[in-house]
């Protein structure tokens, strides 16, 4: 079931996302060029998944969460580009292609994640995308902000950063994701929920407690592919990690311990899905897809 | 006169602006700590002062368009961070002190780049800076989002890298001048007038012709001083644009004819502010000041 959402998903999200990549002048080409192939990349799109699952799980339908789907793609993006450059990760290879600054250039690529984050803001607020009253969408404006800077994604970078080589105990891994990966997964799931215009604050309180474990579960199951993946599979170097020497939970926690732990935040999310229906059963699917991926 | 509103509406500015540092973690410090400096260094604020003066010409109260100032200020010096760059401009000094690359890191300056951009979009909807309605607000986002985004200020950027040792004729030149500092300069003035509350389409279609005169002024002046001031003055090194042989209008026009557009365009900007009262004096002020500023 989650095969057939989740392509339906990303077609909707992709169809959306390609409406956002026209040069508005010639010599603008290059830069819309570079800011489409960050994007247009064939990822898996479960940042926009999660949104589109958490507007239905409340009732709204899936397309009322477009504009908030591309908005945190195209964060999500933004963060991969720059997180590539050789001052920081480094990387050749993203999704099995050229990263974006050695497809085009590091200026290049420096400008489209910063265009790409201006992008996420415009989307979001796109009445050709979606619709929704006025206090919602400040409302998805200052969560996404929050979300993505300094406080939330962008400080985990910083944290990542500056945690090469050194111990960090479980609790300040775990600190580190909830800013890097998890601020942006709980925002994906809260803009859908929002989106749906029915969203009341214990519904909004049980999907941050949902978007926490599956946020967490996810970077536990990045840090088990990094260690049993391998490099065709995965579309990046396998063991990237581990030859940079940043902490991740195998190297903390032991492989077997890391995978239960994996279940056991998955356990965590599908409870607190517990008093939504059968519509959150995408959200549901997801939790338990994370866990299981295989890249 | 514009020394005193200068010297008022900056120290309004900067207050607001030190609020939006305080790292909420300890681990953030180091990020929260360069964008601090990468704000906090003695700018002109420019752009803040436009918010202001466009927000007191329309009736308003100039703290009404705190947040707008900040946002502006924010957005100008995310954008300066990056072009610092190697990758970029590749400069050592701003200001007359180490760029943010330099005092920092490079990870860093990219990862403080990004934060200032949506530390932007939270200061303009922070309810601690400034107040008005939510239609407004949204309005607000947009025209930021648009103006800081590919087809505004980044787009700028990414057509003056493409056009180094181009031979640029004038429309060319104003066309990347428009985006990359004419986009933000109109923005504010628009922001600042929207925050008043009493923007009609008339008087926010007379403060676009003002804004897009003084921004072209701004980079005429700019250029001209490249070529007639020094380093100690400009606070960054004389003749870089001509060493790295970028278009300018002294190189393009000659130095009295880019002296004698820069006057020109300075009229253009009084004349669209015709309609308007004494209430816009300040901003009749900054359009003479642009022009004869000599760093």
């Amino acid at each position: 079931m989650i095969a057939a959402y989740s392509a339906t998903s990303q077609a909707r999200v992709n169809a959306a996302l390609e409406t956002l990549f026209s040069a508005p002048l010639p010599e603008l080409a290059r830069l819309y060029e570079a800011m489409r192939y960050s994007v247009m990349n064939g990822g898996k799109r479960v940042r926009p998944l999660l949104a589109y699952a958490a507007c239905e799980a409340l009732g709204g339908q899936a397309e009322q969460a477009s504009g908030a789907a591309c908005a945190v793609e195209l964060i999500h993006a933004y963060s991969l580009v720059h997180d590539d450059l050789p001052a920081m990760d480094d990387d050749d290879l993203r999704r099995g292609q050229p990263t974006t600054h050695k497809k085009f250039d590091e200026a290049c690529a420096i400008l489209a994640g910063d265009g790409l984050q201006s992008l996420a803001f415009s989307a979001l607020l796109d009445p050709r995308l979606s619709d929704c009253p006025s206090d919602t969408r400040l409302q998805m404006v200052t969560a996404l902000a929050q979300a993505a800077g300094p406080a939330g994604m962008v400080g985990g970078q910083a944290i990542d950063l500056g945690s090469v080589g050194l111990k960090l105990d479980q609790k300040a891994l775990e600190q580190m994701h909830r800013h890097k990966t998890g601020a942006l997964i709980e925002v994906s799931v809260r803009l859908g929920a929002l989106a749906s215009g029915h969203a009341g604050a214990d519904q909004l309180q049980a999907l941050q407690t949902y978007a926490q474990a599956i946020g967490l579960a996810f970077q536990v199951q990045d840090d088990i592919l990094d260690v049993e993946s391998d490099t065709a599979t995965l579309g990046k170097r396998q063991g990237a990690d581990i030859a940079r020497d940043k902490p991740t939970y195998p190297a903390l926690l032991g492989l077997d311990a890391a995978k239960a732990y994996a279940l056991e935040l998955r356990d965590q999310a599908l409870h607190a899905l517990r008093p939504f229906d059968a519509a959150a059963e995408p959200l549901r699917e997801l939790a338990r897809y994370i866990v299981e991926r295989r890249n």
